[in-house]
């Protein structure tokens, strides 16, 4: 198991930032994209890539109420090992451990990549499952900016794919029946049950907003404090009160994790200063009322200092409620593993509004992730394998 | 004067933040290097390179007690036109001047650029110069990296410059016997009182430190808010600390203009978040007082998140203030100019604690530098062109 994420080690290593750097189609995803179709078409599964830039991998032929199982290979910048290619390679290794059983699946089944599931790159996450799903507006999409002004038509074009074509995938949704995802946990809560492998139950209602306070640029010191409308002020004001709104309302979080001024010199006042708020809570009233709460601070905080602000959802979703009946099919087949709920999203969770979907969680002994100290033990990993292994064999029997 | 200016316009603009970005030795300030280096060899001047990067157009041959005056070309990410290359375009126009008038100075005379000024791509500012004067421990200058982690002693040896060879100057600073550089205005000090043209009286006291914040890198989702050790928290309480110690001593400024959380992801709890402060105050007893007040807050925020900081001081330099008799007989020889402080630093603060300097100020109508908004009316610059060819016909005579 840790021998096939080994084989990934060395593609998109970030030596600023430390762990790794993969996003969207740049070169270290094409490169693990690439990886995939080797492993997959060597296992004898037929590779394709859909119209959003999905990588399909069908072991015999594509067909209607498919079992489909995966996850996705991009990371944050400076993520981890585990988080999106673990359920790949598991994914794979399941296809081995059913085949080395005799076993062959009764019904259509496949393997897939999502495209950019973190966001990294073009600031929404999930982004090649919310384009097949038909949750996002493939205009809106195509007009999606990287930090390097690049657009996501001009990228998906870049890597092969006609940017016209992107948006809601029929063929590719009509196939599907049920949807397994497998994920290294992000958090603790396997540590606590003492158990390797767990269930989903759900994922907290969550979304990203990007404040743009502008203000004057300026020289930082030639220019009296009294005469400043300095926009670092506000955005500085912003990250205190997310951590206050978010301790007000129980289970919920908010985070500030990527703040740009512009110009970004450390003698110049900055002109602007975008934040982006990550903001989740247990259901859309209580995650509004955060996001409500920390803007209108937002708001006060930038008229205090005579500078603007404006507000862009850049992305939301209301919490998910994986499939009962399939989730507890799953916990049974595994001997009665604990069902539990998440802060992070998933493709998973996208998917589960359009085909009954269900997660498995391989535990994390620390709970970080996003981070390079994301860690699974190989014993859990190979229990993993076999859990999917189960699950796959239970649902396309 | 504007044409020439105007000539430069293309050179180093930044489409994304606007304005102008050319840093030491990057590709935009080696183009304007070459600009400068054929204007002055168009114009009869002999140009040389010295150890440091600093580049001297004589007027006739080089020797003791030589005037000289000059500027930087390079700028603040996102800077402004005129900050650097007005001093360095108006002394090639008042050498054009001077030749019209008949003139021949009676001394050694040569226009300079010095490398870096702003620290823009190195951190320190004024580094040529302080090179050249021996300000800066020439083993730490070489270890200065840029944000991509080019060395400085890298970046030289990409210029053609050996890095070994960085450090106190003795021949250039032998040749010197005076200095004057005209800059734009930075702040509304001419336009109050209604002067095209100023003289130096001061330069505040100023340094930049750099706070490294560590805390613990997590997912935004899935860590709540009581497990967190985030350090954008105690990151943004400096940017308000800054501004409340600024307030408390008359006249100090202080500025967070760079802030750089790592990794930087918008779902990602930062592992490290690094702050730049740039401070000043009309003395070393007031500027020290602001930078501990704020470390002192720093210090107790970051404890409260269970981070920690480090303080680096990346640049320091007393109050300056300009030969007296220079700049009387600056502000004697063009009728009576008024002479004004400035918060801002210049390569002519540095060269004051080796020879007699003086600066001349050009106003600019709306105070604004380090930012694109920068400027100073055509009419303006001319008076500053026939003041400084005033000025260098009366010390060069």
């Amino acid at each position: 198991m840790t021998g096939s994420l080994d084989a990934l080690a060395g593609v998109g290593a970030d030596p600023r930032r430390g762990g790794y750097s993969r996003h969207g189609f740049d070169r270290a995803d094409l490169e693990l994209r690439e990886w995939f179709t080797e492993q997959a078409t060597r296992r004898g599964l037929d590779v394709h890539t859909d119209r959003n830039g999905n990588l399909w991998a069908w072991w015999g032929a594509p067909g209607p109420d498919a079992v489909v199982t995966g996850s996705h290979l991009d990371s944050v910048p400076g993520g981890g090992a585990f988080d999106g290619p673990l359920g790949v390679v598991s994914a794979l290794e399941a296809v081995d451990l059913m085949r080395a059983n005799g076993f062959t699946p009764g019904r259509p089944f496949a393997v897939v990549v999502f495209a950019e599931e973190e966001g990294g790159r073009f600031g929404v996450p999930c982004l090649g499952s919310r384009l097949l799903a038909g949750t996002i507006d493939p205009d809106a999409a195509r007009r999606l900016t990287d930090p390097d002004g690049v657009t996501l038509a001009e990228a998906v074009a870049a890597a092969g794919l006609d940017p016209a074509r992107l948006g809601r995938d029929e063929q590719a949704l009509g196939r599907l029946g049920r949807f397994v995802e497998l994920h290294v946990e992000q958090g603790k809560g396997l540590v606590d049950l003492a158990a390797p492998v767990g269930v989903a139950s759900s994922i907290l209602a969550h979304g990203r907003w990007r404040f743009r306070f502008t203000g004057e640029g300026n020289h930082a010191g030639a220019t009296p404090i009294g005469d400043r409308r300095d926009p670092m002020l506000p955005a500085a004001a912003l990250v205190g009160a997310a951590r206050r709104a978010a301790r007000a309302v129980d289970g919920a979080r908010a985070t500030v994790g990527r703040l740009v001024p512009n110009p970004g010199g450390s003698n110049v006042i900055a002109s602007t200063v975008d934040v982006w708020l990550d903001a989740r809570a247990a259901d859309t009233p209580r995650a509004r009322a955060v996001v409500d709460e920390i803007t209108a601070l937002a708001t006060t905080a930038a008229a205090d200092e005579g500078c603007e602000v404006t507000v862009t959802e850049e992305s939301y979703g209301d919490t998910v409620y994986f499939d009962p009946a399939l989730r507890d099919r799953l916990a049974g087949a595994l001997g009665g593993v604990p069902a539990l709920p998440t802060g992070a999203g998933h493709d998973a969770g996208i998917l589960a509004g359009a085909v009954p979907t269900a997660m498995l969680f391989v535990r994390n002994p620390t709970g970080v992730s996003h981070a390079p100290a994301e860690h699974a033990e190989p014993r859990d990993c190979a229990a993993g394998v076999t859990a999917l292994a189960t699950v796959l064999t239970d649902l396309t029997a």
